[in-house]
């Protein structure tokens, strides 16, 4: 298989996304021209994954971009800047991406060219280090190898390998003998709808299982390693992911399995000290209690959704990123990475 | 509110069930006559809940042993055993019941009336056992309690109050300021459909959570106890109860909250030295992959679907009996609590 969830035609102006609200029933893709489009494609999780909408918010900039000039164009990325900053809190990538374009576009200097190649350059680099992860994440990896997954963090969810299910395929194609158990990751469901989605496509023997399922099939399984992406680390190494990544690590910690994040070095906050710091996006109750079109509890019912939660570093093996693995202590091993950003990732 | 999972209309010869297959969209009542419809509802989940599961049965056997007599009672009550001891493996106290109704009808002198007096037995001790181990467990309720429940083990789940959801409900009508997260319980969400129906019945304030943010809430809010039933107790105090409950466990230990088993002594499997001797039930992957009429997963993808887990004992702070609470060593504490099975509940 070969597909990208985000695709860029320059001459049209035109960003194509899968439609990831409804895969895997069906793969319908938006053609989005107006930076209102992105932001809303951001918050309605059309495009979802860290990455990718760090890819898309800069795309949306682009947008805004063409055909303006000097102050008028500054003008107007102020408020497309704003306007995409507050579609997803919790995704670092997205600041990340904001403001490195920021630094470009905000000189009274800058020119249309220029920025439209820091935007094209994001995209590339985000190719460039998912392979990297994937290369170091694979000298952990045993020939015959069990992976455990939450969430996904994969070729939808960036522009092209992904990060955790990316060292899944990238092992599967390296010849290791592969299975990999998905939770199945309430209530969105993007490790039974998009994980496994990708995982077919790449002939990964694979299982879904509920998110309640992982200490009880660490306990009575073979498993080697858990692997999740994440939406951002603090300095110190406390990871926030979806909903259920804590609970994935403490069935890991208490049946001796490692638990790695798979991170880029862009979600690594060194802004935010612990994981305490960071605001946890509450959701609409309705992710709970209604499936499809499918009423799961009774009318009314009270449902509490916070999106994410926070792992703490002593819970985590190690982080892997473009630059190579942190290890505890985080805080100094991150910070030790952290003098390795701009180069090229190895 | 005030209604009955289990019902038997004596005169006809009729168990009328609460079919908790359709909860809480419809509330729709089954009537059966037969045994064989007994091992059916059973089987495919119209009753639920492990001591609904053997009053159900001990009806079934009643149903068979009625209008027979002597050699041909006892060879129609064979089948009918064996019928129902297939239906749901995993629960014990389908076989407690039927061990116990046996010992009556299998000796060659046993009576109709005797072997109807057993059954009815079986019945009232499953009220007052219920109501015995919610006033063991309000002992250890502060004025203003927070619970967290897994699955339902509520009055949907036994004849009347319910073990753990019955400690709830206690404690709301004790007039202690209650709170209640409900963990959803996939795959079959028996939290968001029964547990949270039987709450909103008795205006117990609660919110329905997703079985993978429990470390999160316990992290960030107020949670006072973890409280769940169970399917089987070993001997040692390893406990079987729906899969997610060893996740609960961890989240709870992880947190500093106390978690307990509501358990009656017929869930307590003495011939079981510990969990890793429990048989684990697994049931349909599609349960997994389709919510109601939703496919959920890509066509064909494949799915993992263990119904229980089991809790190790060093998770367990105390299991709650119709006899008082048994601690660690469990071993010792529930051996001591044996001693007095056959006398009234205290």
């Amino acid at each position: 298989m070969s597909f990208r969830a985000i695709e860029w035609r320059s001459e049209a102006g035109i960003l194509r996304l899968i439609d990831q609200k409804v895969l895997p029933g069906e793969t319908r893709y938006q053609e989005l021209t107006r930076v209102e489009e992105v932001a809303e494609a951001i918050r309605d999780m059309t495009v979802r994954g860290a990455p990718a909408i760090g890819v898309a918010a800069a795309f949306g900039i682009l947008m805004v971009s063409r055909g303006r000039e000097g102050d008028d164009r500054r003008r107007a990325l102020q408020s497309a800047d704003a306007l995409l900053r507050a579609s997803r809190p919790t995704a670092v990538n997205l600041f990340w991406a904001l403001d490195r374009l920021k630094a470009v576009w905000n000189r009274p200097e800058a020119t249309g060219p220029e920025i439209e190649a820091e935007v094209l350059a994001i995209e590339a680099e985000d190719v460039a280090v998912n392979r990297a992860i994937s290369k170091h994440a694979l000298t952990l990896c045993p020939q015959e190898v069990t992976f455990f997954h939450h969430c996904n963090t994969g070729s939808l969810a960036t522009v092209d390998l992904g990060t955790a299910p990316g060292v899944i395929r990238s092992a599967h194609e390296a010849g290791h003998k592969v299975m990999a158990y998905l939770d199945e990751t309430r209530p969105r469901l993007q490790g039974a709808k998009l994980s496994s989605f990708e995982l077919m496509q790449y002939g990964v023997p694979h299982a879904i299982v509920v998110d309640g399922a992982s200490a009880h099939v660490m306990r009575t399984r073979k498993v080697d390693m858990a692997i999740v992406g994440c939406d951002r680390v603090a300095a110190n190494g406390d990871t926030a992911n979806k909903i259920g990544t804590y609970n994935l690590a403490l069935a890991a910690q208490d049946n001796g399995v490692p638990f790695y994040v798979a991170a880029p070095m862009s979600t690594i906050d060194f802004d935010t000290p612990s994981g305490d710091d960071i605001e946890i996006e509450e959701r609409d109750a309705g992710e709970i209690t209604r499936i499809g079109d499918c009423e799961i509890a009774p009318p009314g019912a009270p449902a509490f959704n916070p999106a994410f939660d926070v792992t703490p570093n002593r819970l985590i093996s190690g982080i892997i990123t473009e630059y190579g693995i942190a290890r505890a202590p985080f805080g100094e091993s991150l910070a030790a990475l952290r003098s390795e950003i701009g180069k090229a990732p190895v």
